[in-house]
């Protein structure tokens, strides 16, 4: 129970509150304005969010990733540096999101038979979470890996009939005191 | 069907090849090490891609975006602008992407009942095709949609157990000479 | 009376100096060579600074804008968003300028019979003060808003003999202990 | 008479049309969403803008800033620059204003009795104008020299009652069809 | 022998100068100012520059980039990619750099006994050389092959006093009519 | 000697290991796979780095350097303010570096008879060093010298053959509690 969430007061507000998202948005004011949170009267605390999701591909495109893995492997190492750099570039894409002091971003891809998965936890020390970055990481990271598999999964025509990234979600947050 | 797609040979290199997707990865070179495609000697030609997504959301938070957009409406505003961003970003999120000149974005998210669904248009006049700048566009829109209903999405353990971004694809890719 | 603004020798090195401004340039050395200014000794303080500024347009683009303040409102929706952006980026718009950590911006944009009024605080707590973070929100913002009225403000020569920007200026530069 | 501004409706559309300023706005549609302008079918013309504006001082600052003239010019030299990467940063500080290609900037900056006067001319080869480039330079320009000489503009309760930029215009807007 | 350089003055102006570098400076004016130099009455042409250089390296700092190398290869992997990233960057990277169309991008790493070796071939289509994005993607990688490495090079009091950036050269320049 | 440096094992898992370096890559797992160093459990400490390093130049180029320095100096600012921008935005280039608080950039740039020597050094109060952040500091000051000198450096076939930057290195890094 993360009880002094005070930028996310949806669940956060009472403890009884459980089950019943808030109705607030997080960054419009009451005119409803675009703002960003003000964080400068909460403490600093150690932060971790983990993301992930995946990216739908045909057999033989998953089957060139395998190869490519089992030797060079750039297509995955693209991806996992696309990912760090789209943690860390959070701040100017998400336009009210705060700049926070990443401390450490792990990043894992898996090659399944018909998708590669993504998982990417991040984690600060500061006064805001940051979902959002590993998000970023993840969705960024899944796109990296469609970028370099395009030539494989466009068919005749040039479209991509069944490549789709599914299933993007917060596995989870969490806080705790310094 | 697009013939000349030199950069991506997948089911360009013989019409015969319709549905089956070819097997070479575009981003890396016969030694497996990852490169940007020459472009170079590629004519410029009016292109235009479209994608699209979907961000699932509880139905409280459907109900509190239809009453921001039916008053100041900043959430999709704010949505609309980080797409055009993320599109006008791509060759620096992407790594393998070239800087390519885009001439136009259309935007259009859309409030369902448990969900709200992006679709973004991007055109350009160049030398090479613009899917994964429409898809930087969608998903960083929904990412900016996540991140402005974070308050009303959280449960009250500060977790996110239904909101996830689904249906990532690109609707169609087109290519027409000047 | 802020004492010890070691940064900004002006006014602060000694209190009977108040009203004659100081003669020594900020970021310029004994050599004259530009120079970023050493704040790692200092502590980190809570810092809070105001600016302001105005664009001066014609009657028909005001009655445009409130039109459309009055419906969507996306003309100051993305002034304000621009506004939040370019206090975000002023460490690599402003070449002397330290990253500091944001942790609050207010933006609020005003319809006004012939102009469009800007006021943006910026609050950061860190070892430098903001009023740089907050100009550049302030005359960005209104470039964005620029930008939202071409058409209208453009006369029949496509030039803009009477859109102004004025009085940009800072309101208050405060700092508090932590 | 720039008769085929098609991206700027205002004066634009009829040449009868003189000196009566247009009421659209041009980024955003008839939902009043805001949106990108889309330029692919306009032809690539020469463009040429000139923007101005002023930052007035105190004359203790305009004498530090001449002496350092004098000798090494890196105030000055500072602004030069900031205001020249503020022109090609434009795409991604104005939301909706397009990537062009810049072909020269030229800044001019005077050292008066009580002000900084500044003029920064861009010219492209491209789809769109380029006066929100020049005014994104001017802007930038002169708050650089704003922060340049913070320390010797402030009082001694560390506020800047005198500073002012003032009067940022655009001197001109050209295009010839190449 | 390349006639029409108009913007490299040195070399160009007159063939009977070859062996004679000119004493022009590129990026200053008459009154030494700093400028931007203009490429607009410039035609296209086809440029391609090379650059390289080395880091010299201790021999244990070798096999272990060998031992990756033979694995995953992520080292040389992230500097393709951070040499990648810095020649798309340079318009930003260096100050009076025009934002050019990079067409392609090739990058060779390669590891000798004491030393990783690296080259950077950029081809652009446009109004001005690429020998600053190719340097820049050399330098950069070099770089990011230091960063990759530095715990094996460091020694036990965490200096590094045998590495070294080396023999960072333009090997070729080329410019062909469209 | 700095016994704490967990991020970088080489030499400082063990005293007595002076001299040898270690064998382990910085930003790879033990499966090979680029990564982040996990900086959160280290204690913010300040640390400084001071790299260095120099471009060899023809006569002529060094003269037109010395005259400019006499009169306006913009050669050598250009490359100071390119410099301290390059240190601030390394988090970006070197894809594996972390963002930092960067409180002191001290630039040096020395015209000698065949070549012009940059210093940069770097302070920053945080969980990890800033040796990275010099070398970008040097290596883009010495790129930014070289773009200023292009015409003067040129031969007549447009080649540099006699143009090299060398010698770039860390002079010292250091590390102190708070």
């Amino acid at each position: 129970m993360n009880e002094d969430e005070s930028e996310e007061p949806g669940g956060a507000t009472d403890a009884n509150d459980a089950g019943s998202p808030g109705d607030d948005l997080t960054h419009t004011d009451e005119r409803g304005e675009v703002q960003m949170v003000d964080v400068g009267a909460k403490p600093d605390t150690a932060r971790r969010a983990v993301a992930a999701g995946e990216i739908h591909l045909s057999p033989g495109t998953v089957a060139a990733i395998r190869d490519d893995a089992l030797s060079k492997g750039d297509v995955l190492a693209t991806a996992r540096i696309g990912a760090v750099q789209a943690v860390k570039h959070t701040w100017e894409t998400i336009p009210m999101c705060h700049q926070i002091p990443i401390t450490n971003v792990e990043t894992a891809f898996a090659v399944e038979d018909d998708r590669v998965t993504a998982e990417v936890a991040v984690e600060t020390t500061g006064k805001t979470g940051c979902e959002m970055e590993a998000l970023e990481g993840v969705t960024t990271g899944l796109n990296v890996v469609w970028d370099m598999v395009k030539a494989a999964e466009k068919d005749a025509d040039g479209q991509y009939p069944g490549t789709r990234i599914e299933n993007v979600r917060v596995v989870s947050k969490e806080k705790r005191s310094l």
